[in-house]
Parts: C-alpha cells; structure tokens; sequence
C-alpha cells in the first residue's frame, strides 16, 4: 500500500480476512449508467439562482453565483488530459462512501489515463493539515462494495476561518490539485461550495464538486433525488424492526419502543414505517406542524394501547425519531429556562428554583418521569447546558404512557399489564454494507463528480438522476451548490445554508403513511422485511421514500 | 383457517402481505435426508442410563429409564395408519420453530394418510386448558421458513402438579392423542419426559416426542449436536456487531459494549467472538473457573484498552453474556446480603446500613456506579427482592472501566478520551428469518419426531446428526430423555434435570477463541459477516461453534 506521508497507517489490507459475503460483494462488478460508457459532452442548463434570497447568495458567491446546472449528453468528447484530484470523506458514515471513491477512481483510470489520486485522511482536517494518502488500485480495489468509512476515515471540522481557507489553499497547491471531491451532507456541501467560491476567487486552478452524503435521508432536492446510505441503513433498520414485530406477535406482552437515528429530519421513521407497517410511528416534522406537547404524543399512543386492548392486543411495535424532543416547542422552552436557571442559580432540594419556571414548562417538567428529571438537572455538557441529546426518548416516552396507563387503570379504562422494550438503532446501519442500490448509485456519483472535474466544472453537487429506471438509463449531471441555498442570519452575520429537506406532510411518502396509519394501529399489518439480500429479485427492491418520491407505485 | 374451539385467533392469513424475501422463503422447497425419502425401519440400540444419579432416575422414571436410542435405517417399513398428533412450543422463540411444525405436518401427509394434527395454543397451558387448532395445509403453509412462534405462539408454564397433569391427560385423552410433540429448551423436554412417563404409568396410548429448542445453544449433546435458533441468532447478532466493528474503524472513537442474549451460558458470546474477531469477549464460564471479581474483569478490559491506545487505537469492540454478573460468586454474595438487609431493616441514608455487609461484599457495593447501586437499593420485585436482571451489564462495566481509566489518567498511565457506547442485542435475533441451516434443521427435526410418533416411540428427543454432511447425508434417531438426566435436589426432594450445556472450557470452539484473543485485543482482526444471506454459497456456511464441535475445520 502506497502512503504519502508519514503516520499514514491502514486498516485493511490484502491480508484482512473478509467473510463470504463481504468478499462475494468484492468481486462483483457494478454496472454503469450508458452515457458513462462511451463518449460523452457535457451540457450547460439555464442560468440558475439560489433557493432563496438570491441577492445575499450572489453576494456571497460573486464567482460562481447564476453559473448553470450542467447535463452529460452522448457523443462528443473531453479533453485528454491526466488530473491531480483529492477527496475528503465529511461527517458521519454512510453506507456506500467507499463506493464513491471507486467511481471517481475507475474514472481516472479510464478517460484520463496518468491521473492522480489523493485521499485526505480523517475529513476536512486532512485537507487543512494537508494530511493524505496517495490511493492506487491495490487501496481501493479492497474497499469496492464494503461499508464504512475506513478507507481514509472521516471527521467532522469545518473549514471556516481565514486561516483555515489558507491551510486548505496550501495544501491543494501543493498537491498541484485540478479538482477536490467532497463527500458530506448540507454542511459540507455548503463547506464544499465556499472552497469552489474561494479558490476562484484566488486564481487557484482547484475546482470542487459535492456529492449528497447521509443516512438521515434530508439532503435531496429535484435534481438530487435521495442522499446515498439511506436505503441501506433504513433497510437494516426495518430488518431489525420487523424481527421484533414477529417478536411481539408471538410473545403478545411486550411493547417495544424503537428509536431510529435521525435527529433534524424524520425520513427515517418514515420510511422504516412504509417498510414495516408498525403500530404507531411518531413523525416529527408533524409534531412541530400540530404544535403537540409531550402530553399529547403520550396521549396519543396512550390511546391507541388502550384501543388494542379491548381489541386482545397486548402488545406492539412503536417508532420514535430520535430528533423528537427537538421537534416539541414546550421542550425547547423548558430547556432554555433549566439552563438560564442553572447558569444563575442552584438547584435547591426543597425545589423552590422551581418557582423561576414560567408555569407551562412547570407543568411539564411536573409530568417527566424523575429519572428523565435528574438527567435535566445533574447531566451537562462542558459549557454547563442541559445535554438534550443524551436522553433516551424512548425510554422517557415507555415511563410516561406507564404512568398514563396506571391512571388509567385506577379510572378503569384499562385492565392489562403494560410492558415496554426500549431500543435504539444508529450505529449498527450507518456502517453496514451497502445495498445493490446504494452500491451502484454511489458508484455512478463517483464516475459524475470526476466528469464533472475532467470538464472544468466547479460548485456543483454530482447528480444522478431517474433513479426509478435500470442503472444504464440513469442520468447524470452537475447541480449548481448555489442553487440549492438560501442565507441564514447568525451572530449578526448572513450565512449560506443548504437547507436540510424536512419530510414534507404533503409530500408523497408522508401521505401514503398517514392514509395507512390507522389501520396500522389497531390490525396487525406487520411486514418483515428480512436482511438485506444481494442476489436475486429482493436485492433490486428499492427504498419506499424515494419510489413514492419519483411518483412510482411503491408494494407493500 | 380452521379452529377447533372458540377463541382461537390467527395472526397471519392468506390475505397477510408478505416481504419479497419472505415470499421467497415461503416458496423455497425444502430438502429431506434420504433415509426420510423412501421406506425406513427405526432399528433400536443398546440399553441406556442416565447422565448423573441412575438409580435416582430410574425410580423417578420407573416406566422409561433403560430403554434404547433409536435410528431410522433404510428399508423395512412402518404400519400403514392414521395418526393424532398434537404439537406445542414451550419457552422463548428460536427462529425455526415452525419449519418443525412443518415437518411433522408434511410426514403425516405423506406417510400417515388421513392424519389429524392439533397445535396447543400458548404453550403448555393450552394443553391443560385444551386449546388448541386444528392444523391444516392452509394454515401452516403460511409459516414455512418464517421466523417467530406465532403460528400457535408459546408460553412459559409448566406442567408439574398432580392436578396438571390430570389436566394434560384429560386433554389428550379428549382429543384422542397418538402423540405429543414438545417442542423446547433444557426444562421443557424434561417436562416432556415427565409427560411420558405420566401417561406410560396411565396406560394412556399418547407418546411424548420432544425437540432441541433455544437460540442460547446451552441444550446439546452428542446425539443432539445443537438446538436450533442459535445458528440464526448468532449470525443475526454477528451483522450487527460486524456493521459496529465498521463503525469503530471508521469513526476511530468509541468503545461498543455489546450486551449479547443468553443468561445461563455464553455461547452466543463465543460463536460471535468466533464469527466477528472482537479486541475483547468475556466468556462467562471462564470467569466462573477463574474465580474472577468485578474488579478483575474490569481490569483486564481496562488494561487492552490502555494497551490499544499506546498501539494507537482508540476505539474497539467488547462483547459480553447477558449473564456475566450470574458468574462471579462476589455479585452473588452481595445480592444475598442485601436482599436479607432489605427484608429485615431500612437503608438508611447515613449509610450504616453497609456496616451489615461483609468485607468483601461492602468493597465491591463501593466500588459500583452509583446508578447500579441506586438500582440494586430502589428496584425489587414483587417479592422485594434485588433485580439482577434488569441490571445493564454493559453500562455498568462502561462505567466501571471509564472510572478506572480516570485513575489511571491521573498516574499518567492513560491519555485517550474514553467513549463507551451501550448496545444490547436480544429480541432482534431469536424472531428472524430463520437461515438456511435452521430452516433445513427444524424440518428434519420434525419429521424426525412423526416418524418415532409413528413407530411408536415415547420418552425420545428428536435426533438429526452428521450435520457437517449435505443434508441428504443427515442421520435421524431418537436419544431417550432420561439418558441425558441427572438429578438436583430442591426442597427436600430429587428433581430430575437436563442438565445445561455450558461453554466447555477445554472444547474446540473456547480453545480456537483463547488461541485467537490475544492478537484480535491489540491488532483489529474484525470480519464483518454481513446480513444473512438465503442463495448463494454463503447462504451454506455452518456457525462455527457447530463446525468446530463436529471437528470439521472452522474457516476465518
């Protein structure tokens, strides 16, 4: 293995022992979208402008600001030429990343012979501390079709500051770079966008090119119709899910409570449900929309249980996005008081801090469960705030409608044994082996960025698109990052933002859930969907989310 | 769907929508050894005994003890007659237990005309209360390959008084019953021989067949080489765990302490430790041997931790057995201590309560996270006794070793952040889509336990070996229950026990995982097996613990 630098150190290697299936996956090959197979030019759309206020984002992006989205049409021809390009890996992992590199990798090699590659090490940091590894065919072949993000690694800085915009200058001098490739979510693909802005603006050959990272499912637009690593993570999700949906059927005396990574946006949830079918699963964006408290989400499922009871159902499966409280404006406001009140006060015993609550967030912290309280009151994180991210909501949630259930009972209303599993699935799907279609997708978004570099584009996220036909009708294109922004205002200052896409109440998979729901909830529609398979019909079946977004009929 | 009595309720009906792996597992055909393709004898072997006290088990079994094992042989042929058959599963779910059913089903059709088959309801107490369902081709078709015990759903009674017995016999006395197949762990195929053995001294003509049921792996023998569900779960388990080794090479940040399911023994442990290459997995039964403490086993995850970080590696995978705390006499010790101050005085604030405890037990109550000793002192059941189960193992050791690391942090010996995360991994795996080899296994299993039904025999388990050979080559027989009993005394009498099969010290697969363990602690050996798969080669592969047992080399 080639490294660069010094403490370049790897962890796989042709002597890592792969399982059967991780190695099956080595060695099959991925198909390609048709224009990528043969020659090809690429096309400039219309002028563009941005999401929204197009005069702040022309101010903040003079250089690249109505530049066009682009398109790649058969026939004609790129420049031959070799190019120095680099790619940093941005945030958390995403099944399929490794994919990515192979695409951009494959590229090289193959219409622009004499190429170089770089693999900047642990995120944009490698960029700034020009920390790197020079990839050849032996690095990358071992990582084709496996999860992870390993490969080079990646991290979760910013390149933000003068000084930092300079390291990045350094460093993509250096290395004599054509092109950079940034693979990360909103943040980074703003990030990337001011790098394309700043090194043009400096008269630096560099250009960069973004590719739409992240399990979470919000980074997605018209022209980039899904981020990669969503389908395979809510696939492991809903395999896991639909193991204890047949759990709870033939026990019948557990509730299990199931919250699923995803804390900004909901897609999650979503989509896990349209696989699944689940009793109850709880969508955030809807919870901020219906302005519900915590009583009323409580309420809510409170309800349903005791509905399934006098149904004969004494159990269920429930999912819950991990984002929720974020969602829940009486919690934010709770939160922001506890921390007022801390950082200017004690907490005494005999609770008269209390009195400095306005009376809602009173009342609500009143109905938390005590060891949810204590979390609130002794957990902080370093600058002394409440640490919101460290409380298990569906632990909170399981204690609240158990006390619901107990008040219940005392008026009668309910006569049965409530008992809650709680769950939590993150870790185990953002690393899992990437689906066939997060596998070839993210293939043809590595091929996408480097024709977009070997055509001197800049700014743009790779797009491949009509993702709903067979891999060869897929198309592909350059989305200007301009286009895609609007300005938020913060610390008196205007900054581009990407914004995160929400799930959409009107949207096409939202209302499939909402239209299905009721149902859900008191029959037992419960669908296992089984592991994730990579040979045969069940290996091409394609995430709900995004066939209900494309307009096709979604089974199931 | 056919139902023999009142409020007999199905869960899956034809109009049930099923996922495409599911529907392609439900019309997967199933292979047969070929001693169950064409006419057979059961040819009887020598005399046998019992495991541990035969003169004990002779009395308690006075009409069975001594009589031989059997095993089908090609040729001869069985009574041509129609049989009453009824089947119940007893304990937690073990993905495979209806491809059992299936194949006691599939042998009447064809090899006992005009058959009557009854599924008890809920387990054991559907054969006191008599509820039951009449199975048909149409209901168990629907559960062929599927996971979960949902078919006729199980449950945790047992059948031990005068009068439940009285209530059994009254049962298959009404329903005419040739034969009962129970279907379970190491407690309920004891039941099932004390069920012979009542209905024998009855004169009643119902046999009791059972089947080697329990994702824990700890029911075996040489005849029963493993009970089925284990290779399902482990590899279930192995995904996530492989997906979690991924994450930690990836993210190059977290310590994943993964709780795994199985109380008494830990073999899941050790087949995934066996399946995954973790840098540490405590295996309970060595714990035991060592005689180590609490402070012992957090030591040693303490020092590989302080080990990896000079190697550079601040991250790493831990597995640990449900049942760890289970292990260690100290833990015991003090539990009993407490219980006995519980129920006789208060816990005082002031803590002079302690004074009671003995030196070593007071010593290690200190030496607790101060959350798992609120939980020991605040959480009992309804006898007031101290919760052990509800302990989570792994957050407390996460917060034992990050205690120590701080010590060691002060002396200078450790520099690293130390960040644990919790998983445990239990429900997810014992309900999923059974694998192929489970889903062979059950079926053979089944027809096993007809065919002793149908020539006759009582008091046998059901018996299919070879299973390193293709199932063609699977050999089946019947190993007599009281062959693999021993006796324990409780209150005052002897009680007749399968006694559980606990990891082996001195076996293949502990000696492969002690050989191994120490260059996967400091050197990152991780495999990640991937999600089941149910075509293709690694749809074949064996779960080691088997492999090695069976002496056949154990690949990875």
């Amino acid at each position: 293995m080639s490294t660069a630098n010094g403490d370049a150190k790897h962890s796989r290697s042709p002597s890592v022992v792969y399982s059967e299936v991780q190695s099956s996956r080595l060695k099959t090959s991925l198909p390609l979208p048709s224009v990528l197979k043969s020659s090809f030019q690429v096309v400039d759309g219309p002028k563009s402008s941005a999401s929204g206020n197009p005069d702040q984002i022309a101010k903040l992006f003079p250089n690249l600001f109505g530049q066009p989205s682009v398109s790649l049409k058969s026939g004609g021809s790129l420049p031959e030429k070799s190019l120095k390009i680099g790619v940093v890996l941005s945030g958390g992992q995403a099944p399929g990343g490794h994919n990515v590199i192979s695409g951009i990798f494959d590229y090289l090699q193959t219409r622009a012979h004499g190429s170089t590659m770089y693999g900047f090490k642990g995120g944009p940091a490698g960029i700034m501390k020009c920390k790197y590894v020079k990839l050849n065919g032996d690095i990358v072949y071992h990582y084709r079709n496996q999860g992870g993000f390993d490969m080079i690694c990646s991290g979760r800085d910013k390149i933000e500051t003068p000084e930092q915009f300079k390291e990045a200058q350094e460093t993509v001098k250096k290395l004599d770079l054509d092109g950079l490739v940034v693979i990360g979510g909103d943040d980074s693909n703003t990030n990337a966008c001011l790098l394309a802005e700043n090194f043009r603006a400096n008269n630096l050959k560099t250009r960069v090119i973004g590719c739409p990272k992240t399990i979470d499912g919000d980074l997605k637009c018209k022209e980039v119709p899904t981020s990669f690593g969503f389908d395979t993570a809510c696939k492991i999700y809903s395999e896991m899910i639909g193991n204890l949906m047949v759990d709870a059927r033939s026990t019948g005396k557990y509730y299990h409570f199931v919250r699923l990574m995803g804390r900004a946006a909901s897609h999650i949830t979503l989509e896990c449900a349209l696989q699944t079918h689940p009793n109850i699963a709880i969508i955030g964006e809807e919870v901020a929309a219906q302005k519900q408290t915590l009583k009323s989400v409580t309420d809510y499922i409170t309800n349903i249980i005791c509905k399934r009871a006098v149904a004969g159902f004494n159990y269920g499966i429930i999912l819950i996005p991990e984002g929720l409280i974020d969602f829940i404006p009486e919690v934010q406001s709770l939160i922001g008081e506890l921390n007022e009140i801390i950082a200017h006060g004690t907490i005494d015993k005999e609770g008269t801090w209390k009195k400095k609550l306005r009376s809602q967030s009173h009342e609500l912290f009143e109905i938390l469960p005590k060891t949810i309280q204590e979390q609130l009151l002794l957990e902080r994180d370093p600058h002394g705030n409440v640490q919101v991210a460290k409380i298990e909501t569906e632990k909170m949630l399981i204690q609240m409608v158990e006390t619901e259930l107990e008040n219940r009972k005392k008026e009668g209303k309910y006569q049965k044994d409530f008992k809650g599993q709680p769950h939590f699935f993150g870790y185990e799907g953002r690393c899992g082996l990437p689906s066939k279609f997060d596998s070839n997708y993210c293939y043809a978004l590595g091929h996408c960025a480097a024709a977009l570099l070997h055509s001197g584009k800049t700014g743009l996220i790779s797009s491949v698109g009509n993702l709903g036909a067979p891999v060869e009708n897929w198309t592909i294109g350059g989305t200007t990052l301009t286009s895609l922004m609007d300005v938020e205002r913060r610390h008196g200052k205007f900054k581009p933002v990407i914004k995160k896409a929400m799930v959409e109440l009107e949207g096409a998979p939202f209302k499939k859930f909402a239209s299905m729901r009721g149902d859900w909830s008191l029959k037992n529609r419960y669908i296992n969907p089984g592991p994730v398979q990579f040979v045969g019909p069940s290996a091409d079946i394609l995430n709900h989310t995004l066939r209900l977004e494309l307009g096709a009929k979604a089974g199931g």
